[in-house]
C-alpha cells in the first residue's frame, strides 16, 4: 500500500474514546467546501426534509448519524478493505439549506453538488428525506443520464402530490422525466407495502425500471437478486441512493415513511458489498429521522451503511487512480 | 370488477395527509352497530385487558391501531388484493366493555357479536387481551363448533387462574370445553417460552389439537407449515386469532406476555396469504399494548396483519358473492 | 340553564371508558365543515407544520390532542363552568392542508376560515405550526383588525427568514404589516430565550404591541399582569393564540422551539380563566409535537389549556345569546 | 438514643453500591408476614390495579417503588429524623393478590392487613391503585372510625362505576357508607381537574368532608392550610393515604389518570413533614404506574414521598414507645 | 426422577402473579455467600463497569436481568429441561465491588469465585462489563488452564487500552497470557464490526484461537458450526461467555458497544442449547446495559439467554451426580 | 461597544438552520488548544465519569450538550448581555481523559487546565462527572486559594469512598484538604435528600463552610440568598461550580444521582445572573447525563445555564479589558 496521507486518518478511540470530541462523520477532519483539492471522497449533509409527506424529522439525520458514526473505526472485518488508507476523505459539513422552501432547497443543493463534482470528489451524501437525490443527480448527471441501484420500500416514482407538487416520493419520476438517469439502468430492490393505485408500477413498467419486490429478495437470496443488478447496470456509471426504510423498522424505526416486513441490516450489508467493482459516481444514505427513533440505532444501522457504502467508493478511488 | 361503492373507499393521502384526519381503522367511514345492511366486513375495537395475568395495557391496543392503520393505503402490493374495491368495510367504533368486570365484560361481546353475526357482516377485531376470544367464539359459533387457526406464542390452552378464574390464558381451553371449537380442526403456530408445567400441552394432546412450536417453523419453513394447516382445517368455517406476542419482541415489543425468539413479520405476512380460498368466518389481532411500546411499532406491525387478514377476507366475501 | 341539546355532549367515561372509542375533541359529534347551521363553537385541527425552522413534528399535534382529549370531562371544578351545557360544540375535522407548499396551504386555510366565520361559528384550533394563525387571522379580521392575547416564548414578530420567507416565526409581524392585528391592542405574554438581534423587540416598540417576559409574570403574579392586559385590550373583539412553548418544557416538552424558564401550567390556567369576559372571537393552541414527547404530556397539557379556552368561549357565546 | 438493632439498619452505599443488591424497600431486612414479632413498621407492596378505570399499570409499582428505594439513605437532612435509628422498619414483601377478580383480591388484602394490625405493626403500603385503600381501612377501622388526611388529583367518593361496581374512584365513599372513617375527620388535599357531574361534591358537602382543591392550596400555602387540617383531624387516630396524582404530572408522569395543574413534590414534602405529632396509624402511596413513565422519576418520586411518611412513623413509634 | 426439594422451587405465576414480589433471578430462594452446602448452581449478580470503554450501564445489569427473569417460568419447551427439578439453584446477590476501581474490583471478584469454586457450586454470573470474565476465569482455572466456548460481537483479545491499562476490551488476551485459558480450545462465534487494526485477530492466529465471524455463522447455520466447536473444545472442562453484544442491535439495543448485523437470538438459543453434554464449569452473560435500552428487551433476552444456559448447567449437574 | 471580531460569532439560524452544521459549543469556532493566543473564554468538554458511585454516562455530556446548545443565539434577552461580542469565545474541544483510570485522568486534567490558566483564558467547562472540578481546581488555584459559589443537590464534601477512594463526592473535601479552596469563602446552595450520616455537614461546621438547603432558598427567595452569598465570597477570585442535579428532576432527569425536590431552573437563572460582578475565574456544568434523559431537555437546560454562565464570564472579561 502507498504511504497514507495521516491527516485523513481518523482519530482512534484508545486516543479519543469515541464518546468524547466534536462529532464528525467517521471522525474524519472537517473541510470546507472551498478547500478540496486534496480530497477524494467528501460526505456531506443535506439536511432537509419539508419534501416529507407522512412524518417529517430527517432534517435531523446528519447530526445524529455524524453522532453515532464516531463508533465506526478504521478497517472493514468482513471485507478487510481500509477506506481510509485507500482514498482521503473529509467531513465538508452541511449544505445550507432553506427548510421552508422547496424550491430555494433544490437550487442551494444543485450548486453546491456542481461544484463537488467540479472539484473531481467523489459525494458520499447523508439525508435528508429522498427529495435531495434529484437536485444531487442534477448536478452529478451533467455528462449524462445515469444508471442507479436504488434500495427503498418505495419506488418514489409517485405522481405528483397533491396535483401539481414534487414530494420526496417523485425524485426518480422527475430524474427520469427530466434525463437524468437511464431507466433500463435503473434497479429498485426492496419495495413493499400496500400503495394507493399502483401508478408508480405503470411508471416503471413503461420505461423498463427494473422493481424487485422485497419477497424477491427473500425468495432469490442477496447474491441472485445482486448478479441480476451488476448485469442489468452494466460498467458505465452509476448512482447508489439507500433509502434506510429499506430495512425493517424493528432495526431501523427512526424513518418517516416506515413499511414492516422489510430487509435485514445483515442482507443490506452483503447486498452493499457486492456493488464493489462498478462504476459508482456518488451514493446517499437518506430517511434518518432521529425524533422516530429515540434510541438511535437507525442512525447506528445507517452509519454502518455509510460505512459499507465508504468502502465500496473508497477501493474505486483507488482502483482508478493512475 | 364490479362497479365500487365509493362511500366505502378510505381518503387517499394526497387529499389528506396520513397525519391528518379523525382516525378509523384504514381511515373507513364510522357505522354505528345499527347501521349494517350495506356493510360486508366490519372493523370492531374490543379496548378489555381486565384479564391479563401479566402486563396490562391492551386496552389502548385500538385506538393506537386506528392511528396507525391510517398509513395503510388501498392495494397490497405483494398480491395484488384490493380489498376495500372487494367488498363494503366499515369501522363500528369498540364494543362498550366494562373494565372492572369480567364477567359483565363478556355479556356484553357476547352480545355485540351476535348482532354482527345476525346481519351477515364478517368482523375483523382488533383487542384487547385474547380473554375477548371466548366470547366471541361464543357468538360466531351459534351453528355448530368452529375450526381454528392460532398464531401465538402461548397456547391460551391453561387451566383456571389462581384456582378457578378465567384469564387471557383461558380462552380456547373454555371455548373446547363448551363446543365452540372442534380441537380436531385447531392448529396452533408459534407456541414457544418456557412452561409452568406443561398442563396445556397434555390438554391439547388429549383433544387431538395440531401445536406447531416456533422451531418447528423456523425448521420447515411457512409454506410447508400452511400445506399442513390448510388441510387440518379443511373447507369447514374457521376462526383465525392472530395474537401479536407470536411475533419476536424486537418488532412487536408492545405486548403483555412477551416470548423472545418469535415469527418474523414477514413470516407473519405469507402466512396469512396462504390462508387465502379458506372459510374464514371471522378473525381478530389482539394483545397490542400501547405502553410497553413507545415507538408505536407493534401497532404499526399489527396494523399491517389486519389489512392481509381484511384481504383474506375481502376475498373471501368477494368469490361468495352470486 | 336552558335546555341542553343532548346531542352535543360528550359521551361519559363510565359508560364508554376513556380509553376506548374513536378520537374527537373531547369526545364531540364529528361534523363536516358543511352542517354547521346548529354549531356555536368549532373545535378544528390545522395539522400544518412546514413553517417551522426547527424542529418539525406539529402536524402530528392534532391527533394527539384529540387522542389524550379524551380524558377531558364536563366541568371545570375550578370555575364551575360547564362548556357543553353552555354552548353547542363540534369537532370539524382538520382542515385539508398541503404539507409541501406553504402557499397552498395558507389559501386552503384562508378559505376554510372564511366559511367558519361566515357561518358565525366561533373557532377553537389545535396547530399545526404559529404560522397558521396569520391565515386565520386573515379570514377573522375581515371587519376590521382584532386585538390579541398572545401567550408564547417567543414574539413571532420577526422578520423574513432566509432574506425573504414567511416561517412560524413571522405571522403576528405579517399580520400587523396586514392590518389584520390593531398592534396597541396586542399583549405579548411569557416572552424569554436567546435572540439573534433584538429586531422584532424593535418592531414592537415602533408599534406600540405591548411584550411581557416570564420574569416580570413572575415578579407581578399573573393577576396583576392580566389586569394590565384586559385594559389594554379593551371591549372590542379580540383573538387568543397561545403557543404551547410559553410552558416551561418539563411541562410541555414535545414543542419545536423549546425555552427553558417557562410559565407554570398553574399559571397558564389562571391567565386563561381571567379571559373570561372579553370579547373573544376566536382562539388557538399550537405547536404541539408530539414526536418531541413520547409521553404524551405535552398534549395533555394542551388539551386541558384548550378546555379552559373552551370555557372562555362558551361563557362568551351564552352570555351573547338573545 | 437507646441501643440500634443493627439488623435493621440499610447496607450503606459505600459498602454495597446502590445500584447493587436485590432491590427491597430502602434496602430493608426481607421478613416473612408471619416473622413480625420485633418489626414496629412493616413496608408492604400491593400490586394490584384492576380496579383501574383509565391507563392500568399500578401493579408494576411496588416493584419500581423497591428498585428506586435503594437510593434512598439514612437521614432525613430537612428534619435530621433518621426513622431506621427510631424504629425496627422491614419489608414484607407483596401480598398475593389476584388480578382478574376484585372481590378475591379484596378479601385477601382484608385477611392481610388483619394479621397486620393484630400483630401490633404500623403498615406503610405501596400500591397499587387506590382502591386498595378500601380493604386496609377495613383491617385497621377495626375500633372505630378512623380520621384521614387524604392528598390526591381526586376526591375518590364517586358514584358507583358502570351503574354498580367499585372501582379506584369509589373506596372512600365506601368506607364512609361503612362506618370506616369518620367524614367530620377527613380532610382531602389537591383535587382538581374537570369533572362529570360533581356528584363526588355533593356527597362530601353532606357528609361534612372538607375538600381543599390545588389552587386553595396555591393561595393560602401549605403551612395554613395544614394548620387546618391538623385542627380537623385532632388527636384521635388518623390514616393516611397519599396519591400520586396529586403531583404534577411532569414531576409524576407514571400515574392513570393525571390532572395538569398538581401540586409541586416541594409542597408534598413540607405537607407530610407537617404530619408529626399526629396519630398517624397507617399510610399508603397509591398510583405509581411505571409503564407511564419510562425515566421512571415518578417512581423515584413516591419512594421519597414514602420515605417522608416513614419518618412521620418512626417518629409516632418512636414517641410512643414506653 | 428423584425427589425435588421444594425449597428450590420459583414459586409459580398463579399463586404470586410474575410482576408481584422482591426479585431475584428466576424468583429463585435468596442464599447468602455463606451457606451454599446444598446448593449446586448459583446465579450471582458482578454489577461492575467501570472497565467500559465506550457507553457505560452495564454496572445495572444484574438489578434489571432479576426484574425481567421473573417472567421465566418452570420448563424449557423447546428441550422439555426442567432445571429447577434438576439442580438445586439459588441467588446469592451481587458482589460487592467497587465502582471507582478496577484492581480493587478484580481481587473482590477473584475471593468472592475462589470462595464459590471451593464449594464445588457452579456458578451462573450476571454481568457487568467483559472484564469481569478475568477475575472469574482466575479463580476457576485453578486446576489449569480451562477451554470456553465466547459468542460476542468483539473478540475482547485486545491490546492494553491507552498504552497499558486493562478494560473489558482485554479479559481473553490477559487470561490467555496468564494461563488460565488453553487458545486451541476457545472458539469465538459471532465476531463483527469494524476494527481499529486487526491486532486481535493477529493475536488469535499466533495463539490458535478459532474465530467464527457472524457471516459465516449466517453462511454455514448453527448446528454446523456448533459441530466444530463442540470437536475443538473437547470433553475437557470448558467456560462460557455469552455477550449479549453477539445479538443484533434491534433484539437487544442496551449494550455498551452496539454492532449492527448480528446473531438472532433464535439463533442463540440454538447454539446453547447445542453446548449439552459438554463439560461446563461455569458460564457468563455479560453486557447488558440498561440505560441504553428504556423497553427492556435486552434484558429480557438475557433472562431467557441465562435460562438456556442454566438448562446445560442443571443437566450437567444432573448427569455428573452420583 | 468596541468592534466585535466577526470570526468569533456564531453562524445565525436563519443562514444555517439551527438543527444543521458540526454541533460545537453554541456554534462558536473549534480552535485547538495551541491555539489560544486570540482566545479570552474557552468552551472546553471533559467527558470522564468514572468516579461515578450510582448512574453512570456523564461522559456523554459534553457531546449533547454541544449538540443542544446549537439552539442558543446571540443576545440574553433578560439582561440584554450578548456575550459573544463581549469577548472572543472558542469551542476547544474535549480534553483526552482516559475512562478507566481516575489517577490518569486526574493528571491530563490537571496539565490541560495549567496550560488554559497560563495562557489567560477563562474557561467554561462541560462535565463530566464532579470528579473534575478538583483537577480543575488545582490548577486554577495555583496563585492560592479560590472562594466558591457551588449549586448542588449533594455537598461532594464526603469522606473517601469504599475507605480509600477519590470519587465524584469528594472533590471539595480534597479540594478545602490541599488549600485550593477556602472554607470560609464557600457557600454551596440547593443541598437536600437524604444522608448517609452527616459526616459532610460535620466537615463544613468545623471549616466554616456555608451551606444553603434548598428549603432555605425556597423561604427566603434567591436574591436574599444571593445577597449574603455575595458579601461571603467577596471581592476576590472565585470559581463556580454548577451540578444540573441542584435542578429538580423534572426539569434535569438526566443526571447520576437525582434527588427530589429541586431548585427549578426559573432560580438557578436568577441564581446565575446574580453572580454579575464578581471576580470569577472559572466555570463548570457537570453531571449532565444523557442516557438518563431520552428526550435532552437536562442538556438543554444545561446548555442555557452555560450561557448564562458565559454572559458572566464574559462580562468580566469585558470589565477588566484595559
Amino acid at each position: 500500500m502507498e504511504a497514507v496521507d495521516e491527516r485523513f486518518l481518523p482519530v482512534p478511540g484508545n486516543v479519543l474514546p469515541r464518546f468524547a470530541g466534536i462529532p464528525t462523520f467517521m471522525r474524519l477532519p472537517h473541510r470546507a467546501a472551498a478547500e478540496l483539492d486534496d480530497v477524494d471522497i467528501a460526505l456531506i449533509g443535506v439536511p432537509f426534509d419539508s419534501a416529507t409527506s407522512n412524518r417529517p424529522g430527517a432534517r435531523h439525520g446528519p447530526r445524529q448519524l455524524r453522532d453515532l458514526s464516531t463508533m465506526i473505526r478504521l478497517v472493514n472485518q468482513a471485507t478487510r478493505v481500509a477506506p481510509f488508507h485507500l482514498a482521503r476523505c473529509a467531513d465538508l459539513g452541511d449544505v445550507l439549506i432553506n427548510p421552508v422552501s422547496l424550491d430555494d432547497s433544490r437550487r442551494r443543493i444543485v450548486a453546491y453538488y456542481r461544484d463537488i463534482a467540479a472539484a473531481g470528489v467523489v459525494p458520499l451524501t447523508a439525508g435528508g428525506d429522498h427529495f435531495i437525490s434529484w437536485p444531487i443527480l442534477e448536478a452529478l448527471a451533467a455528462d449524462g443520464p445515469l444508471g442507479m441501484i436504488h434500495v427503498d420500500a418505495h419506488s418514489d416514482l409517485y405522481p405528483p402530490y397533491f396535483g401539481g407538487f414534487d414530494s420526496h416520493g417523485t425524485p426518480f419520476r422527475r430524474a427520469v422525466e427530466q434525463g437524468l438517469l437511464d431507466p433500463r439502468r435503473i434497479v429498485q430492490i426492496g419495495l413493499r407495502g400496500s400503495s394507493i393505485d399502483m401508478s408508480d408500477v405503470d411508471f416503471a413498467d413503461e420505461h423498463g425500471i427494473r422493481q424487485i419486490a422485497v419477497e424477491e429478495v427473500f425468495d432469490r437470496g442477496v447474491d441472485d437478486v445482486m448478479d441480476e443488478a451488476r448485469r442489468l447496470v452494466g460498467k458505465e456509471p452509476i448512482y447508489v441512493s439507500f433509502d434506510i426504510d429499506a430495512i425493517d423498522p424493528s432495526q431501523a424505526p427512526g424513518t418517516g415513511t416506515p413499511e414492516v416486513g422489510g430487509l435485514w441490516v445483515q442482507q443490506a450489508q452483503r447486498l452493499i458489498r457486492r456493488l464493489t467493482g462498478l462504476e459508482v459516481v456518488g451514493a446517499d444514505l437518506v430517511e434518518v429521522s432521529p425524533p422516530w427513533d429515540a434510541g438511535g440505532n437507525t442512525a447506528w444501522v445507517g452509519a454502518n451503511l455509510m460505512f459499507e457504502l465508504l468502502c465500496v467508493l473508497a477501493d474505486g478511488v483507488h482502483r482508478r487512480r493512475p
